[in-house]
């Protein structure tokens, strides 16, 4: 294919400043000329362009997300305790009510306990050399010298600090995670840049590296993988709660047994089907709290990864969990302070500094919450459709 | 924890009419009391809240999240041909900016080629039986009857069809993919409904069945999975690309072969790390097309799963592709039909039926731009601190 | 490294007749001068090597590996029926001992039921073509060329059958499985010629072929894949039992419910850690009675992958069950006439044609007997530290 | 099914000394008289089953499985240095062939290099809390008693080094990996007892530990993992070699430029299809040597697992690598003290204390050899196909 010879137009741009409603209306304009289409919804919005560096370029106007409000969820956290209204920024119906059915319940339950288990963002580079002993050397060399590594890394940086530095190895190559701790921030940018240091310093004082990638699928940045399930990326928390049988049947029309028994069928499924979630859906709730809330919504894919772990207890009641080992949040820096996601934060007393990990025991209470009203709802089909089998009529 | 005293409320609700101006704002009121939070920029949207049943409950307002506009894209595809201008939904600097980068290039280099190669979202129901003998007689069973199940699913349906049953068979389960095509739709809510129908005269027409469940991980909804790897959930699309040499010099600042060398690092590094996608990081792209266009944004989860394929061509050119395996789109129902996302639908004149393919495409060659931008990056990084390292005067 | 100066010898090779006693006498007094090590016990074997072309090259001796006899193994299968003493070649204490045990309390129970749920070996070429369409097109070629393909396939073959060729598409490639039945022998060897012939016919009949490979990685040969897990290579059997609560105490000395709840952690442990294999250790009894029977130890890799299922019943009692989607046997051809080899055959009442499927139910059951025994070991010991532990006296 | 009327008897045992000539004769005759077969070839054995306590149980005589030898393998090892003659215990005809092929033509490369990485054996205990916070102190405390755990660990071993404590959290579930150095052992028994030992001394001295298992899915025993291909599982150790054009054109007849296109191929098909090993056939090779040197066959389902790195370079030549992540082999204790066993180690001066090193580098590089050969196979037919079909006279 050739490029067509009524060719399009270049988007225009103010190179002295972009970030204004004039560029963003000369980009529309520019749009409906070369479309014919009017963004007219599109320019609705009600903040100033001049916050958005930093979070958009070619601003143009924005996506209206209609957002419901999920709750009251009680939690029962470290650093969320009591009730909150979850807004969730979403288009599929049944998602604000199912979570809300399942807030209900929980908050009849006595609430949910959360506990965030690990806190570690990384960057992954890799460095290549001529044989494997050099690249195991290296690795040697890269213990001892973790002092000035670290040094180098958080002189970039206010808010991280680098934990330790994992070594994967394979043929020559080792492979590294530098692991953050990163304040109230997500942090992909401030460790990619810390990490961009530590490598500029070790390059300059390490002979024989061949070839050095500052990430080599090892972090795995807007990815799902086994290594972050592991080893955590962003927060891993844990929401746990035990319904008692009489709630289960007042609220989800089931039984603790019905639900453990579809949880082990379907844990068989998940095991064979290769999933990275054994749970139900925790991807709904991330994704609506994510947008309400500033996230960078692509990393729904590694914060979707999931492992539910339920238990059967003798008197009827349930036990269910659900730990997520790789949840990305921030309170400061990114969305954060946009002018919607800033009140929804607010909303949930979640705005700024020292937030961060309050926010991420508030989204996994959530997620069980629609873990245990869809579970539910999955087990009353069950229930619905062997009553019709049975129940019905034969000739 | 028990309840805590000072309980909080119960949200408002309008049980004869819930989407009104009226109502939303009577919610925001009453968080205001409850939290002290007033939500002003939540509750500027520019609809009339009438629209939104089937796809939100407890509106209370709108996250506005900011788009920028990448382009012209030049695709080359089967459904969408010519130049795009995308528009995408983020809160991530420098995002549109590197997906802009890969979009001038690659339309130099004559465009994206856009394939797809299958189309098929399911429902996968698990039957439980006594032993695994009853289970295979029952998945023969299955086989034999499809033209009564492929009728009763679809006397529920208008546009979906059911292309085939999988079958996958483990201890005395039947574990099973209803696969459809579903039409312009993504399609989750009427497979769900048509596999119900279908195992309502399953469950009428067999005997021996001890449970059954609508859905068992199989799925593998709103997850990442190996069988959706392998055998597609929505579309499955390729975009492929050979750039000159010339030209990746000219944008990149870098070459085909440091390019090539630097993908066998990453696809080792993946493979050893387990991800689920051995590309760059199509889930920014793809959560940004999301948003903007009224796609369920927690389907980031699967539709980030990515199979990235290169070529170093003898003469220093190179071939790039990138397969999304389990990509959920629709141009119809779910949230398509809203105020900004209707719009920017059109902006790639992709609103209603007939055009769900050509979205898909556009999808697919905007995430291989995003993938040859990013790994472009990350190379010309390796050859910044290469020259760094090799240029220094040592003492 | 240069080659040594003091370069060692080739291995002597009698190019008219390599299968003799004097040749392997040759080879072992040359390794004598060589190496100085005399190889006394290798040079006992009881059988002419006139029987050993298509097993070995370079004949020197044998490994004697000890056979311990487990059972009898009550096996109710469709094709296994009745009791077995089952020979297991191994080097590691304990293993006979802890199958035994299984075995003698599931005979208790009423033996082990056995199925068959598939049969399927196969090759897997890759088709390599310029583009994605192209690759797409040759996919739908190939289908409607099945019946001539099948033809060229099976003209290579007395017993082999291809059952369907499945299709996996990325990028511009066609990765395919041809899928075969294979009668008594294990068919790698058979499916390998037949896939190669059809592969001529193809490339002959086909324009346009860039490139193929008759194997890329999807068989997966002597390796273990989530595709096989899915779909079947070799026999895809399941063992299953229900253990009377009195028996487990009596076996065991533990409770149904202590082994259930182990199984639930296993679960969630190999969920977590990406393991091929949820059960205990089938690999111990696979590899024993495949050196014990002829068959091809390296597929220990494949056919190792296992799907436990495990259900705690009303009235304490228990379900498990062991699915091994990839177990690879033959009773005809590879090992399986060796003199020792044919010797166990013909003790399970497995040697030759007719035999594979009886054999595949007994290696089956005799997994389960070791899954549920070790299981029980493992909680056994739970029970033990719990009593010492809550038994103590602190001061 | 219920238990035959005529059943079958109890295998005769000698419960004085059972490891004996005749109570061996005792078991062929009784299976006789059971099964009407005799097990003439299997009572052919050279050695005094006094040698068998701690190997096997039940002992009945001996599987003969062909040796054949390869060689001489030129390797440049850290302790296995200069040539060896490689016995392959095996019943699959051209297996000895390709690798003796292989061997070839990497001596005339110059030999395979080898590097050992890791070395880690391990147990896995579980711990089960009331809730996660409590799992996360017992981790905490876990940390700060290592010293106290590692001692008592130590006391019931002699060459068992206790490295550390891996932990890995979900639920209200601590996962741990003892990981041990376990000097010439493979290792499974004494860090099972030590393990235990140790979990002994913690169970004593923390309060709240609901359930411990010895064993969860963690370490993984006998079964293939992500968390051993990352975190290493025995030996971690790399071969890696560079073939000159002109070898591989002489003794492969074909390619580095196509052997490299090939693997890029079946990289993606690996990929695609979720196998755990990325390069052709280690298992063939592991499982051959594993027989002849007694080591633990059913540790082929985890040793096979393999990380493949090749690349193209500049000049035509071919840099080839394969990574074992989790290689079990013993030079002491477990079948390597066996008649035939000791013998083929010590054909490779490995037999003892101090040689588990050697012997791991020595199977390293006999598979690097056997990849580098099938590889080649797989692409030289790629060569005559596509002769064929570019050379075919077509009407």
């Amino acid at each position: 294919m050739t490029t067509p010879q009524t060719s399009r137009g270049k988007i225009p741009r103010d190179l002295e400043n972009d970030y204004t409603f004039e560029t963003a209306a000369a980009r529309r304009a520019f749009l409906a000329e070369q479309t014919g289409v009017a963004l007219e919804h599109v320019s609705q919005y009600s903040f100033d362009p001049s916050i958005l560096p930093g979070n958009v370029e070619h601003f143009t106007g924005v996506a209206q997300v209609p957002i419901g409000i999920a709750g009251p969820l009680l939690v029962d956290g470290e650093h969320a305790r009591g009730e909150f209204y979850v807004p969730m920024a979403t288009v599929e119906g049944t998602l604000v009510a199912s979570y809300n059915r399942g807030m209900k319940m929980l908050r009849e339950a006595g609430g949910v306990k959360t506990t965030i288990l690990d806190d570690a963002m990384q960057r992954a580079p890799a460095f290549v050399f001529d044989d494997a002993r050099q690249a195991r050397a290296f690795g040697e060399w890269l213990t001892e010298h973790f002092t000035e590594i670290k040094q180098a890394a958080e002189a970039t940086t206010r808010s991280g600090r680098l934990r330790g530095i994992e070594q994967y190895s394979a043929s020559r190559i080792l492979f590294t995670r530098f692991d953050y701790t990163t304040g109230d921030a997500a942090g992909q940018n401030l460790t990619g840049k810390a990490t961009a240091a530590a490598c500029a310093w070790i390059t300059s004082n390490y002979d024989g590296i061949t070839n050095f990638y500052l990430e080599s699928n090892f972090a795995t940045d807007k990815k799902s993988s086994q290594v972050n399930i592991l080893r955590t990326r962003g927060k891993r928390v844990v929401a746990e709660a035990t319904l008692p049988a009489a709630l289960i049947e007042k609220h989800m029309h089931t039984t603790g047994e019905r639900l453990f028994r579809a949880r082990q069928v379907s844990n068989l499924g998940g095991f064979m089907s290769g999933v990275n979630n054994n749970g139900a859906h925790s991807a709904n709730g991330i994704a609506a709290l994510f947008i309400a809330t500033g996230q960078d919504a692509a990393n729904v894919a590694e914060s979707s990864a999931a492992l539910g772990f339920s238990e059967l207890l003798g008197n009827g009641d349930y036990y269910g969990s659900i730990t997520i080992p790789s949840l990305i949040v921030a309170t400061y820096g990114g969305g954060t302070g946009l002018a919607t996601q800033r009140e929804c934060l607010e909303l949930l007393g979640c705005y700024g500094t020292g937030k961060v990990r309050k926010l991420a025991e508030i989204v996994a209470a959530t997620v069980l919450c629609g873990e245990l009203s869809l579970g539910s709802a999955i087990v009353a089909e069950e229930w619905v459709r062997a009553h019709d089998r049975l129940g019905r009529n034969r000739p």
